[in-house]
């Protein structure tokens, strides 16, 4: 079978990049295309510079020109890592000539016709599409993935509302570099510093796993009723983002209930065997101090969601420590695991 | 007045160097003599070796020499910079010998006749010395501070209940590598890395503010009914302890007095204008993104509690980000405050 | 004595705050002008933000308003933090209006009729201000302080060129973040990393000292005959400049005569005892593993050169370790220092 | 074929820890026995604990017992990676016994009949082996690989020797933290700071070049003639030793000859295609910042030596930037490359 052949926008930037790593050798995809910003169009990637992750750049793009941000494009498929004040007319545009985009940029995440998506976690809510096509007349599609926070929590989530029913969540982050773009926080402000703030980014992960864990129905999504708390701090670390969790469940299971849920958790990606599926959605370390940012961020290949320390909390019943890697399944990873489903479902080719 | 003689027990750790360096040109204390571990006992404290502190040891203790750690004092005021372990036998020694013993160390900090205290918060406690001293038959004392995540928790915590009741406490905080002691965590595991664990942390702290706050009366501390649930991280800064804390309060206050009450928040060590005190206990910042450690952790010489970010939880209400400064409020300029009140109200001299 | 009323150029970056911590307070000399970009011009210090430094904004200069760089100024002596490509047109204006400009920039240092000041090292070359004058047709001046690596390299060769003659010179740096100025170098590039290269950095360490070694005959300098190699590196720290250094010497003198010499340098701004002037410009730290960065670089108010690890080399005759504060010394301080000689020179006022 | 049966000395620490890693998979050779200290011996290695890389510990090694020290082993090769002082009566008692020892530890590596070995640098010296068997009386073998600092050094200078000769040679280098071993350094050391001292490093540097560069007479090798000044300083990076080095050569070639000579070197172990040989054993990069610690380190699967910079010195004629994984290239992975050359060559099996 000849592979798809995809397009990616925003090809220079962190998530960018991932996106390149991440497809270059996949066994469904093939980049047919990269775009890039003004300062970077008309340039070769590899002229354009500025490769950032330490692995090598792959040479099949080396050569490969960047197209500007307002070019048609021929590929079928197109995978945004737009800013999202760029990401709202290019992606618009591209769905109207009936590309299909995975985009990782937060303009469309809480838009009502667009799935919101993580393959283990509401699959069913590709049906949206249709829904969307029908509204907006087109033949195209966007389909959005979570913020990096948003996206290890609402894994957890998704398997203890399933078993246990979920009423509220407080969750404190400790949250990677990376995630800030390139060339994101200054080095002077963070050696021998954590900033408890980043911008904007409380209210998406207060917002975005209700309408993950929401019910479709009728073409449209009723959120879930569960409250969430968030607060986001920035600390010196380069990849992965650290969640502190408590939960309050519609029941009180016994710890070792809860542990075991979570452990056991697969999900469609997993019965589909995805190629970017990791083979457990979530994996739960039992070392008192794990998992540790650094040590357990690659775990599934970045694309698991890594838990520890399940116990009790004297306030909402249950707490734990979640890790996911925010470039990896938080942003790049996740898109491309979404068009995976989206061509395992037919919706491609 | 000539200065009260002072004796520093483990005075070769990084809480007995800070001691040394908050002492050495105390106005009411002089210090007489050092205790150390076997291994430096009858060396200089020029010659131990070791000295950690970004400020040069201070000259008037290089020839000083380091006593055995049972060796009998003569000064009336001794801190107690031991590790756990250590600090039970020699700290009831020396109030069995008629000391006074400030102690960091966190042995005796719930024994039920020994004040943990906090000069702003519960000076008032000071008073179960004399439970202590008819119990145990002694003339001494031992006095202890509370944990160093504990204390600006604590303090918060005082205004607020104080001016609206409080019920629930949600802690996660994010530590310095400076809490740990030396040579503490390796750096090959702090180096990209946070780790969420601290070996018999979040018990402290969830029981000690609830014992500050607490109500003596007939010589028996009754604890504060709140509930704290704690989550605990070790990042990579070297002072400083970061603490997102949620609130439950009874009452509901507007967002604009819980900041007030913080911010006008005074009391005893303020109006003794002890020498140690900092004219604000509380500090509010209005920064969007303040405190950070590294920026916020000095402020009032580090004896400041400094709050940001005050604003409301949908889970418990209140949500705010505290910061302290973990070696100096949180350690041994916490001892120091409690020594100077213990001097102000005539326990001393 | 009223103080000299003094105008800071580029007052809202890294080394005009330094500027600005440094002057507030200053026994000579009273800020009463600030420039800033176009970005910041029209508002006040205080509304343009963007306050970096770990001590407090002084209160003195919040309300101030920053002035475009194409203002006429007011005071007779004037700081120039500018980037070196706004600092030609601005410095030049200002010299030609009658102002004294103490200028941080590099962008007149190697120009012939300018002197490159370090007080301890050529206060005599402050005469080619008036070969400038006379050239220029100018009542006011430029005098300029070296690159921030150049300053403790040129301290040590100073003294050791002076007391047995100096041929060849290796330098290897470790430099820190401040040191590219703010945002300077992305977190993401410096967290675990080592960067082997900083633009343009490397001439200037080959070329400054010997400028300001050589002799001033005639009001022209011929600079000193020693070759210097440099080789620079950016490292994770946030101040201070590590420095690797062989020298070959004209004469071989005993190891203990090499660090004598260093111990005792003394020079002109300690006889005049210049406010800003460290009593010791040099110096030298006993423990095999001094000087350390963080431990080290405030030593004499960041404004001593430390050294430490003076030994032979095989092939250059001696090798020894240098660090230097460099915005404090090596840019900011180094100004200050300068225009308190050109005040005691009798050059102001 | 079946696998040889391996030993591995010390394998609980950082470089047994890389050895497991490098083995457990190894196409020639099978980890048979464990040894592990005093605390650790008679437990599993899962049981034992502190397993620190990023990678999961290789569920192959989880069950093995680790065994005393004093063992007798039937493995007929050993790898050892036991601290110097530990190193000595080990290694001679597995000799005697008749085992091929590739060692880690510097203990032996100055020892005349030891060859310090890097097979693209020095194959021949293999054949010591036969005099220290002779003057020993034993038929196994003590094999060393040189200091992480040393081994990248020496690997330029193969080529560069070789090329145009080699007269002086100055290094100083910035090392990673995993060169101290576990615990290491205090992190309260590393944060913000760099240590301009590693105790007993320099001398290394400055001598085992040397020997691998010279050549072996009638079972005796008489050391390469050049000089060589180390410097040695500790940086907070995990992995990977930086190295700014001049060098004068015999000749004084253009530099595109130097360049084309680091290029195009190769070596025995490339012809051999052993199995653990990088394709390129110097990989040299164009990138004016190039190499930097964090992202070229694990070039070649940490096995090559990263050049950049190449450029010409005005004191020794020519410098470049070098980088070296110091516990793949430069410890276990240089162990185990001496392995597989002393498998290619007969003398194993």
């Amino acid at each position: 079978m000849s592979r798809i052949q995809i397009g990616i926008l925003g090809a220079t930037g962190m998530v960018g990049q991932r996106f390149i790593q991440l497809l270059h050798t996949h066994p469904l995809f093939e980049i047919g295309a990269l775009t890039g910003s003004e300062r970077t169009a008309g340039r070769t990637y590899g002229e354009a510079g500025g490769w950032r992750l330490d692995t090598p750049m792959p040479a099949s793009v080396r050569d490969m020109p960047i197209l500007p941000s307002d070019a048609s494009l021929d590929t079928p498929l197109v995978f945004s890592a737009l800013p999202s004040n760029a990401a709202e007319a290019a992606e618009l545009r591209l769905a109207q000539a009936g590309h299909i985009v995975c985009s990782n940029a937060s303009t469309f995440r809480m838009t009502e016709d667009v799935p919101l998506l993580i393959p283990e976690v509401n699959p069913d809510h590709l049906e949206l599409i249709h829904t969307q096509r029908k509204r907006r007349g087109w033949s195209g599609a966007i389909i959005t993935n979570p913020n990096c926070t948003s996206t290890p929590a609402t894994m957890v989530f998704r398997a203890l509302l399933d078993a246990f029913g979920l009423r509220r969540t407080m969750i404190i982050s400790m949250q990677a570099l990376s995630g800030a773009g390139y060339p994101g926080v200054p080095s002077y402000d963070m050696v021998d510093n954590v900033i408890p703030y980043i911008g904007g980014e409380e209210p998406k992960v207060e917002r975005e796993p209700q309408k993950m864990l929401g019910t479709l129905h009728d073409g449209q999504i009723t959120p879930a009723a569960f409250v969430t708390s968030a607060m986001c701090n920035r600390v010196p670390v380069l990849e992965g983002h650290l969640e502190c969790i408590s939960v309050e469940l519609e029941r009180r299971p016994p710890l070792e209930d809860v542990i075991a849920v979570l452990r056991e958790f697969r999900a469609l990606p997993q019965e589909l065997r995805l190629p970017t599926a990791p083979s457990q959605p979530i994996v739960v370390l039992d070392g008192p101090d794990r998992p540790q940012i650094r040590r357990d961020r690659d775990t599934g290949n970045g694309m698991s969601t890594v838990v520890g320390r399940v116990r009790e909390c004297p306030i909402l019943g249950y707490k734990l420590v979640v890790l996911g890697h925010n470039t990896l399944r938080g942003a790049a990873g996740g898109s491309v695991l979404n068009a995976e489903l989206l061509v395992a479902q037919g919706y491609l080719g």
